[in-house]
């Protein structure tokens, strides 16, 4: 377990220390609702709508017992609440840290308000969104990289985004932080020889060749963590493809077979679609987000033109495109797909074709995959090549990802310190400054894991999006 | 603790003894899912996705454990689904009166469903509907109506429906009909006491003066129970209020009023209002389910026409009929109106009037209301008004009110063959005869608790209405 955070004391401050919280942690509905309730007071506050003495109740253990308004004037039948189980959780054993308590109710709303109102009228407050979470970060119980994990944790829909986040609650973001700390101090250690020798001009402590290394390696590890970034966006977002083509190729009719859905219009019409239509669909448990575009011709509908477009500036954002052809291309077409194409992952989709090979597409090396859209053959073949075009790190790939924009702006600002050092060492400049940038370097990765967050501003925007209950 | 039912074997075969249970006890969402087992391989197969060993859990206490796919080829990152809690009940202290497990884990989807998959795939089938609460009735754990009284307390939407399903669950039904068994069987016993000796015709054991009535002391008994029955559906459904009264005398605005809502359109035409429209408001914990209707007058329009047929219609199933007045009402109407308040509460609303008193009015005894509809005023007294014609038992009333269609049904036929009892005694009928009619009555009363229920069809009835997960 880790130590109480060093911003506890401040940040108690803020909360109130005697504050004891409340919350359903389950969403209404349902068989079973669980009440969660954590601060000092919380076996005292429970006690007051118990019949039996929680504080008797072994740690951990669940308990039978009748919820009753022992105030209340009710006679002795209309007082019971309801019949649960109860488990009590001393601090710090708790999720908390604080001693806790956990309520499991039938799942009548009735019943969960009720509850919900006695524990308030006894001296409870509602919880804030993600409040016993962060609570857990002030008593040490997580770090504040973990602490996000869990909302992503809660939130996670399919395999990926829940891998990214167990992956992150487990602490992998905080490993490779504590890594690279080791490596800054090493360097600041060996930084500060050469500062406390350098009045003997006979001595060479610290090489700066060996220095320069050092932080190189340093810089290389943080701008890799930094451009996982992208693909922790594409998981959690999904990964953008965009479909796109000459008009009436069968864009929208692939997209629907993709969907399984009538999403886009089709039609014989050129140029049916104008909007770019968005859906996603789950590949092998990775989110991917499909674009289709209205198709690139020459035309002079201004609703088409802006939609033509908006088809570049779509392949633009897309990680992945589907170039869907009906004939072999025009030089022209070919062209104008190939200048679009950089950083991204191609994919040729020759639909209606009989033809098996075209000499422009031969000068290339992108995969092509031959479809029916309209009788969805060879859809299962085309969605093992996108999945495959996302290049997702596999299951065991042990590589940290990053996919919060905090986390990514302070490995930028941290890279941009770093970079001082690094100029500095090239230019000669003096020890003491360049111990300064990396303190500077040390003290922002260390706002990842929360180290260093001092104000709960920056807190309250981190649990703002918790759910409550949380 | 209550016997196993005399059932169990029966309906142990229709379950599969074997088959082990899983659900989602929580409604998905939220920051918490509870996903519960049930039955003899419960530990067995939660062990089989949990990193340490479930069987080595003290009982009711709650462990922090790693659920994880053992069997699958996942490195040891990805495999793990979550950080649960997991509760270890040992059969027959649990629920279900089985060996049963409750999982608590993140609310995410992916999660929940991931721990649905894994435990099927390991051996347990998807619970049905009310199957928790169903073993915990063959097991003994619940009489019939009380495990009837679970789903009506997940239900329950406000004070008076929880105090009746908390009042059942806690066994104020089976204990009324242990009363009355007591009172049959006191019957029977100096039934077959006079039957015993019916061969010594100078002896005369059970007079049946006295037989006559103890059996009208149980036919009433019964028929009091029956009769509660209709205050139990109108707190349960909601207790019907129909607003009548001429056109355009502000039916539609108190509605509105009532339900702090536009939901009746509101305009200066008569016979603005024509289908009867239906909401409810709770008040003191009472659900009231407000009926508006048609003005009552004589008109030419079908459509209109129709409406005011309903309007009668609507005070026929009113328990309560508000009517609303804004001058002294004609006799015609006077009489209309009080010819259909037989066994009804009548409160007389009187909008936009000045004058306090009308001849005709004086000569009944119905409370009268003053309001002003379009400006809110006294709404508050007309609602207490409502309150009071509704005519709840007080919260202190130990009476019994009967909720359940299935309960009302068995008191019927059980009256039936009471009176069959009845007829024999009063036509002198020879004992025997009447033991067997006294038998039925034991029998038909025993249903409701689930001593005679040996169908699982019935079984099925009664629990399909229940939410999956209890």
């Amino acid at each position: 377990m880790m130590k109480p955070n060093a911003t506890l004391s401040l940040s108690l401050e803020g909360l109130g220390e005697a504050s004891t919280i409340c919350a359903l942690a389950t969403a209404p509905g349902g068989a079973l609702g669980i009440i969660r309730v954590s601060g000092s007071r919380a076996l005292e506050i429970v006690n007051q709508i118990t019949a039996a003495d929680v504080n008797t109740f072994s740690p951990n253990s669940a308990h039978f017992v009748r919820l009753t308004a022992k105030n209340a004037k009710f006679d002795e039948t209309s007082n019971i609440i309801d019949e649960a189980m109860i488990t009590v959780f001393r601090a710090p054993h708790s999720y908390t840290g604080e001693d806790a308590v956990e309520i499991s109710c039938h799942g009548s709303r009735y019943i969960l308000n009720k509850v919900l109102e006695l524990l308030m009228h006894n001296g409870c407050r509602m919880a804030e969104p993600g409040e016993f979470t962060k609570r857990a970060f002030l008593n040490g119980k997580l770090d504040l990289s973990q602490a996000e994990a869990v909302a992503d944790l809660i939130a996670s829909t399919n395999k990926a985004t829940h891998q990214l986040a167990m992956s992150q609650l487990r602490g992998s973001v905080s490993s490779e932080l504590t890594r690279l700390r080791e490596q800054l101090l090493k360097l600041t250690s060996l930084m500060e020889l050469e500062l406390d020798f350098s009045d003997h001009e006979d001595l060479e402590f610290a090489d700066r060749t060996e220095l320069s290394t050092l932080a190189n390696k340093i810089d290389n590890h943080i701008t890799h963590l930094a451009h996982s970034f992208e693909t922790g966006q594409a998981i959690k977002q999904g990964i953008p493809v965009a479909i796109v083509g000459k008009t009436n190729v069968g864009k929208s009719t692939l997209l629907n077979r993709l969907l399984k859905d009538d999403r886009a219009i089709v039609s014989d019409v050129h140029g049916t679609t104008r909007d770019t239509i968005e859906d996603t669909i789950d590949i092998q448990g990775v989110t991917f987000r499909f674009i289709d575009t209205a198709g690139i011709r020459q035309t002079t509908d201004r609703v088409e033109k802006i939609g033509i477009e908006r088809t570049f500036s779509a392949i633009d954002k897309a990680r992945i495109i589907l170039w869907v052809i009906d004939a072999e291309p025009a030089a022209k077409e070919f062209d104008d797909i190939i200048q679009h194409t950089e950083n991204k992952r191609l994919i040729i989709v020759k639909n209606k074709v009989d033809k098996s090979n075209f000499a422009l597409l031969s000068t290339v090396n992108f995969p092509i995959i031959s479809i029916s859209a309209k009788q969805g053959t060879i859809i299962p073949q085309l969605e093992q090549a996108i999945y495959d075009a996302a290049d997702i790190p596999t299951l065991t790939d042990t590589d940290v990802i990053i996919t919060n924009a905090r986390h990514y702006d302070a490995l930028l600002r941290a890279r941009q310190s770093l970079s001082h050092v690094l100029d500095g060492l090239r230019s000669g400049l003096s020890g003491d400054l360049l111990s300064e940038d990396l303190r500077d370097v040390l003290s922002i990765l260390s706002e990842i894991t929360g180290g260093q967050i001092t104000t709960n501003e920056v807190l309250g925007n981190i649990f703002k999006n918790f759910c409550v209950g949380k």
